[in-house]
């Protein structure tokens, strides 16, 4: 309603009152077109950025042994559910508190703008409570399907779903009130855009810390140092998982935006589809060319997470960039894959399909990589809140997960776990029919 | 043009000629923003809704068994195909007749808004022609798609896409006329939001009648009461359609909504898209714990049907109910199919992918709850559409697939339905290169 | 700022300073509504199209024999990724100059809009450039993907990429100037809306001369004329991919209106996804019916084919016909398939997934088809761009197939191609634990 008060307080006009009376009937594109587009933004992208659970399960499912697709397949799909409900009953109010001490908060349960929601009790100058709401939910989600990747073809299920719990109830929304919901790190200047840290890294840790207190999947390493390769069930399918992914992180980085209304805003939408688009593609291309160099044959699960690093690369600042600038940020990404991957096999860490190399050490560098296009961030800043969320992240995972260890065991028997966790822990093949070589 | 218009006959100014002049010649937000916003809505929501095609195509192909999987997969394009062209030559106009008596319409052709429809010759309370004709095609095809898994494994392509016909140019437009055609259900004040009676019970209903006439597969009954399970061969791509499935709901609810260009509008579809999420994650959790709790054992094939009705309860009113109204609704529909798969056995039903808990018992759930969260609503009129639309789906069912049944047979010969129906009906394997076991 | 300017220059009122400073402060939707909503639908449209290249994954992917399905999903997200680089690097600014000579241009790096560009410094009347870089870089993948079936199973991975490098840099960019840029065929009247010329049958003429210079498969011709067929290892995928790329048309030729904020274009907008999605639907029953017509059985591939024909058909002109005409229009799409795929058979021209006829022949078609329905179109002027398009794409494919076969050899040898080229050339396999037949 700003136009139509400007005009009665500024002018005082007898002779309009018609003209004010018809605006204020009617707001102008100037006072909702703005949440109207936002709103719809949110819708937009939270669809994308949910079907990226679909994408990750398809990752995930691809890159396990056929043995393991039915438990890759049933975690996935409980993981996105109970982020729906944690968020809902406590996180997303943890997340973005309003007043708080900037450190630690816990929310209740999400309360939506009631329907047909009117001009004059709408958030104008954001979007709807709905909208808000479904489009940070869907990243939560995401941050516990990185860990369901690095975990798998070992652990049991419902010690995994109770780490959900705690992940998206409380961990996230915990740490991630301190940047997005206007917390320390944020008052101290940290930047992260769309959350190569707040998401990605943070998944990373936790993944990380199961992985340590999992321990590897029986006969991945020989006690000569010896790798074995243990090579994923469907390729096809982790392709199709990976494009899944790429398709939803326009949602992820453009939704970020948080505004679509103003000719601005929609071109920085638009700019950061063309940065994340590039992103990928230079952390696919530089995986493809790098392990024909090492290797002397393109390895396709390196190009497939050489196009997620670069995505999770350029997330902490996917707007600033030029193209080239999102070029070599994301090259940088598939460099870093193709060299940690075979790293974490020297330390004994079994990451069933990356995602610690993807979501961790690529957030990181993400992160770093932002001062080199905005001008706002400085260094150690930005080390700093790496370094904090590693800190909580890390520990607090630990801590789950030992405590869980101790209650009631994380890990399947040996038997189990060389006979495969559908038949062990939920009596059902995803492939039934096919013979197994 | 209202704003000009009052300004005008309002204020009488000679001093505002150029005003006036220039709004008319552009048209303000208040004017064109909502058919703009409303239009995209359904290209966007259609397009949505549009891929559930696919979600349903991979939820069956993975439910059934694998010398099935070309067989579904070409009944499932045939049947969107088939219902794209019946819904234009006939059944968009018979569900939206204009001026009818209330129960049955038949109508012709779909003609779409001139190329470049000038606004003072668009419908700008509402949509253009085409967006609102593509989205209530992609919910016609839907209907379908829940007959085709029900009846697989051993109907006839050509029997099954002659009820396609049938199905899609003239019972769902016929019943469907009777509530969002403005009929009698809808006068006599029965609600379903975005058809959780409609659409999805009538597929059911007519699902149900195919299962009967059509018996259960070779084998799946034996005489002492055995139930043979007949596992599906491929769970990663039913997880797939499942997630395909739930994205395509973000369209099938919010964008019926009708409208996105006002406040309250847009704060709704998101309302809806919370909502809608909910309903579904609360569907699969509970199918999750539910099976653990009666089978020792998750079963995965139970989550993704309960998220499926989850979907199918919140259908008929996603828009009322807070996150915690979604939450419960969904999880009755989880609930309801965890239950209703094995009694369909105990009555020898054979429905091959769950078919008929998830979309007719849960949208007969979905349409009661309404009751809960919409004042108007009332129980009775909520139980005589329910039935309305059930005795006549039902009804006209049995009616043509029993004339096809004379006519041309439904049924493939016990011979071809042992060896599968993609070798005995269409020469051609959808895995030829892998052993079955 | 057009109204606020004939606002102060024709009233010349005193008392409307405020009315006139707060409409500068806040352009109406008028001014700004179209860019807006012309970016979004850029956005929109352009990952739609993005998800093509997932579409085309997995559509080759399921058609080619398991033995080479890491090759296919490696060539996949590799010449995306490249088409993404290369046409950031020259190909856009080569594709839409600005002035030029009408035939012949070579662009540079391109630079997207300032972040948070201001309304005074955006091409208000168009939109932002990231969205259209965005936009038109998805286009130009598309068209490699449909080389890389065709050639598939034989084709080593470098020289292909090689040739996508040139294809999407220079070939597609330079070629298309003539048209999308503002060149001579555009000049001279040469009707082409969404590509079905410009971009699918560019795509087919450049298969076309990979199939000619690489030669058939070992073993698929034998010298008796036999023809052996080589069935495609996985069918759902196959579908899978059909319907993605039927999704992703949406966006291919709905975003080609290159338009959203006015109540007509947004109509138009709606009326391409009515008759692209009728088009499709054509096709692939027209394939159903005519392949149960010759060969008794209805042939699955032949109907995912039908569907990507009629949708091919319609691309040149989406906008003009009615429902009926996209239904012709696309059911001819739908016969020249059926025609056309065991014709190339005679001619021992070995396509592996078909799409020399989808894309080439279906393209042709639908360039002819303009003059039904579009009455500026002449049959002369588009038979010239259709020659101009062949003979520029086939001769300078051609030579580039001739350079690559001569400096480093474009095929694998016999026993790499009999034992697939994904152990042969990259050492991993699709699908390792599952027994071939």
């Amino acid at each position: 309603m700003k136009l139509t008060k400007s005009l009665l307080v500024g002018a005082g006009l007898t002779a309009l009152p018609t003209l004010a009376l018809a605006q204020d009937a009617a707001p102008g594109f100037d006072e909702i077109g703005p949440y109207i587009m936002t709103t719809l933004l949110f819708c937009m992208a939270g669809f994308l950025v949910f079907f990226m659970a679909a994408g990750f399960a398809m990752l995930e499912g691809g890159l396990v042994r056929s043995k393991n697709v039915t438990m890759q397949m049933t975690k996935n799909i409980a993981l996105f559910s109970i982020a729906a409900i944690m968020y809902w009953l406590v996180g997303f109010n943890t997340m973005y508190p309003g007043d708080f001490n900037g450190y630690f908060a816990l929310g209740g349960q999400t309360v939506l703008d009631a329907v047909g929601v009117s001009a004059a009790d709408a958030a104008l100058d954001y979007a709807s409570v709905g909208s808000d709401f479904f489009f940070q939910l869907v990243f939560v989600a995401a941050t516990a399907s990185i860990v369901s990747g690095a975990v798998a073809e070992r652990i049991k299920l419902w010690p995994f779903l109770i780490f959900v719990i705690v992940l998206t109830g409380f961990m996230y929304p915990i740490s991630g009130s301190w940047q997005w919901g206007g917390g320390w790190l944020s008052e101290m200047g940290f930047s992260d855009f769309a959350g190569s840290t707040v998401v990605h890294s943070v998944g990373g840790w936790a993944a990380l810390a199961g992985v340590i207190v999992l321990g590897p999947r029986v006969g991945k390493y020989g006690k000569d140092g010896k790798v074995t390769p243990m090579p994923g069930s469907n390729l096809a399918l982790a392709t199709l998982g990976t494009f899944i992914l790429w398709l939803g992180w326009f949602g992820f980085n453009g939704g970020s935006q948080l505004a679509m209304g103003t000719v601005g805003d929609v071109s920085d939408v638009s700019r950061i589809f063309a940065n994340t688009n590039m992103a990928a593609a230079a952390g696919a291309v530089t995986a493809l060319v790098l392990t024909q160099i090492l290797y002397k044959k393109p390895d396709l699960t390196m190009v497939l997470n050489g196009a997620l690093a670069g995505l999770v690369s350029i997330t902490a600042e996917p707007l600033a960039p030029t193209l080239f600038g999102a070029l070599w940020i994301g090259s940088v990404g598939g460099i870093i894959v193709v060299l940690a991957i075979p790293m974490l096999d020297k330390f004994k860490l079994d990451d069933v399909v990356g995602a610690i190399p993807v979501h961790l050490f690529a957030g990181i560098w993400g992160t770093i990589a932002v001062v080199f296009y905005n001008g706002d961030a400085s260094l150690v800043t930005q080390l700093t809140g790496i370094v904090a969320y590693g800190v909580f992240t890390f520990v607090a995972s630990l801590i789950v997960w030992f405590i869980l260890k101790a209650a009631m065991g994380i890990r399947v028997s040996e038997e189990d776990e060389i006979n495969g966790l559908d038949m062990s822990e939920l009596g059902m093949e995803a492939y039934p029919e096919f013979s197994k070589g």
